[in-house]
């Protein structure tokens, strides 16, 4: 039976965690081990400067899970080195309840934890639902869940190519409403961060990066392209940043001219 | 005149900043921000969950700088957002105690500074030193400076294509003996990790991702390479991680099936 390894960077608690463990049981057999807290925005992380504890929790329903103070990528790399004693197959990091979408990828804990499965030689998947910015009460993660399970299983029939990994947006739509799949390549994210200055009762300057959320451009062709169309995006992306196109002007520069 | 941005992960009293700084003052103007305190293996980060403090310090050479307590990443925004009232040019991060080599550059804190400069569409370069894993007492910067500063000014001239960065690792060695430089691709990484699982004065266990040190493969052609033959590195890295030739292949699968 296949080995689920289930993270995410919400938090054990999240209920986007929970929901893809619930759908991940009925394709195999599934292990959740993830962060005790959120890890929004964190990057991809080895922690090496402290220790890391384990604690056993209980989901929403009933079943065990495992919680540490360590990253999300944290969570793959102690899995895979032993914390778990049955061999895994595969990583699936989510459900996060925001889209990650082009340069996004760098920053994301979802993403990073697929990140690690990949460099570790495993397959990995990690699934985000773009909810709407202003969305009021509980987000409905039954559409993503089902997404995911069909993604997964399409992974563990086929296999990934060595160092590649899926990164999966669902468009927030009923399931019947989502349009199909579509492979994508990353699109152009248009951050609007601005810089808030403000004073603490001290008088002292503080800085907060505020401002409005980002936007993309919605390509055709592209993550954003795909969830403006009403699809979903299934991005593969390699753990090789070499811009290989720039390699050839980069030779005839002189350097220590 | 040229404004440079130099930054690190170290911390703003790491000595290789204060060679990069030093250098740089000769090639442009240079403004220093860089974290209070140590953010290796921090990967890219966007702190949004709390508000950032800025302090000015003083380096070992008399020279002002600015001190944050947010990421790598971090100083590069808070800069370009508008901290930093003059215009910046480009980004300089380092120098690095250690070489950011093959999957390296997604944990590194160095190379994630020079990534965020190229999101906000600067030139970003990310120097780190391979020095030896057992060297006893201070190292010395003043080979891998003159590296930077060279690459620094071929930067400055050229420009760099958008989204794209240049991660350099320079070999310890005399500046006589480094054999010039070499564009190469990211290498392969062998991590070594191993888990260390003890138990605290109360018995319960925590664990140590810990192991030996992680080595490569010197394949020519890359990072690894180029070092074990005595040349500096110098890798073009681009922020699109789409894996364009698994595209096909995705294309073929039947999802939902």
């Amino acid at each position: 039976m296949t080995h689920i390894l289930v993270t995410n960077d919400d938090g054990v608690s999240a209920p986007g965690l929970l929901s893809l463990a619930e759908v991940m049981s009925e394709v195999g057999q599934v292990t959740v081990l993830a962060p005790d807290h959120n890890w929004s925005a964190s990057g991809h992380v080895k922690t090496m400067h402290r220790p890391l504890r384990v604690k056993e929790v209980q989901l929403a329903d009933g079943k065990f899970a495992q919680a540490t103070d360590g990253a999300p990528s944290d969570c793959v790399a102690l899995a895979l080195l032993g914390f778990v004693l049955e061999k895994i197959d595969i990583v699936v990091s989510g459900i996060n309840p925001n889209a990650n979408l082009g340069h996004d990828v760098t920053y994301s804990g979802t993403v990073t934890a697929a990140m690690e499965a990949a460099i570790w030689g495993l397959p990995g998947v990690a699934v985000s639902l773009d909810s709407p910015e202003n969305h009021l009460g509980l987000l409905d993660y039954v559409p993503a869940a089902r997404i995911a399970s069909d993604i997964v299983i399409q992974v563990i029939k086929h296999g990934l190519p060595k160092d590649i990994l899926l990164n999966v947006n669902v468009p927030y739509l009923p399931y019947e409403e989502i349009k199909g799949y579509r492979v994508t390549r990353q699109g152009l994210r248009v951050y609007r961060d601005q810089l808030d200055r403000r004073l603490d009762p001290r008088g002292r300057p503080y800085y907060w990066i505020g401002g409005k959320s980002p936007t993309g451009v919605p390509e055709e062709g592209t993550d954003f392209g795909s969830l403006a169309e009403g699809y979903v995006s299934i991005t593969p992306l390699q753990l090789d940043m070499t811009a290989y196109q720039s390699m050839d002007s980069l030779h005839s520069w002189n350097f220590g001219e």
